[in-house]
């Protein structure tokens, strides 16, 4: 199994890092040996919206073997929401067979078309720039549509992660990751 | 003011970075113009515990000058609580007005000799290794003990941020910027 983490200047770390945490486990604590992943970006440099610098793996490389992609939030979705060259680069994941964003990332899945016709969430002060490019924004934590999964503002990242834990590795994983992230409100369910 | 974030290699990133986005909101949410910080490491390079690298902007340089000092955790604890090279880096922290620890970082804060005579806590996991450092461990998401804060596990950074955000500009600056994090679990007070 792998999995993309997209990186883009502007993005909000705990987005990301929220995300990242729980999923990698599946590694890290033994329950996935296959599993690898990626920092992945269209262009370089990228820093955090306050400065913090990360280092993609893999610049401008298309998107579409992976298994899994993770899309961050944070003010760079103001812009690259109308980005022409950035979409094009993230339509790449089409052939990903589980999509997932946290915060304002799902502004992004959106406007790369990969929320048309599904329920999809976001930061509350975003539900507007989201709405035209989903079925309807639900408020909930974290928004499972099949294939793609959507969370809520910032630190709902770890929410995220968790639920795609569980999805990946079931319930049992889930609850053994939470607990070694000292996490007492792991989601149990979907929305 | 002025923060110093200790980074070192296998770190948790989530630790750092769980505390690094509410305390960074002082300044990019406009309650405190005045706030810089500085990733600071003894040497580099650094990467965490699953790979992903970091770039300090200060190398081996003294942290006595900062106001507030943040410690993570992670396995890269296991060796450094007994690195000399380390410690004696660390300990040039002493007169840092406010320092702080997340997961195991409490252990490192214990090593340098910061928690003789305070209450402290660590991961669940790593009690007994920070037991001899300190007179007490305490079970609680944040322990302020003063001018020395310590959380438990990884996603307790989250918690320790928000505790030092309303520490440092009040509760309803903590309520702001928790709610910007669409964060619902934020401590209400102390241990």
């Amino acid at each position: 199994m792998t999995a993309a983490f997209v990186l883009f200047d502007g993005l909000t770390a705990l987005d990301f890092v929220g995300a990242y945490d729980p999923i990698t486990r599946l590694r890290s604590m033994g329950f996935r040996e296959d599993f690898s992943w990626d920092l992945c970006a269209v262009r370089t440099p990228v820093h955090d919206g306050r400065g913090l610098p990360f280092t993609p793996d893999r610049v401008g490389a298309p998107l579409g073997d992976y298994d899994l992609l993770v899309v961050p939030g944070g003010h760079g979705t103001d812009t690259l929401q109308n980005d022409e060259a950035f979409l094009e680069w993230l339509r790449t994941a089409a052939p990903v067979g589980l999509k997932a964003s946290v915060c304002t990332g799902s502004v992004l899945l959106g406007a790369a078309g990969f929320l048309t016709g599904r329920a999809a969430t976001t930061h509350p002060n975003a539900t507007d720039e989201l709405a035209p490019h989903c079925a309807r924004v639900a408020d909930a934590r974290v928004v499972d549509a099949g294939n793609v999964i959507t969370a809520r503002g910032v630190s709902a990242g770890i929410d995220l992660g968790l639920h795609l834990v569980r999805r990946l590795a079931g319930p049992s994983v889930q609850s053994q990751i939470a607990e070694q992230m000292d996490y007492p409100h792991a989601p149990s369910g979907s929305a």
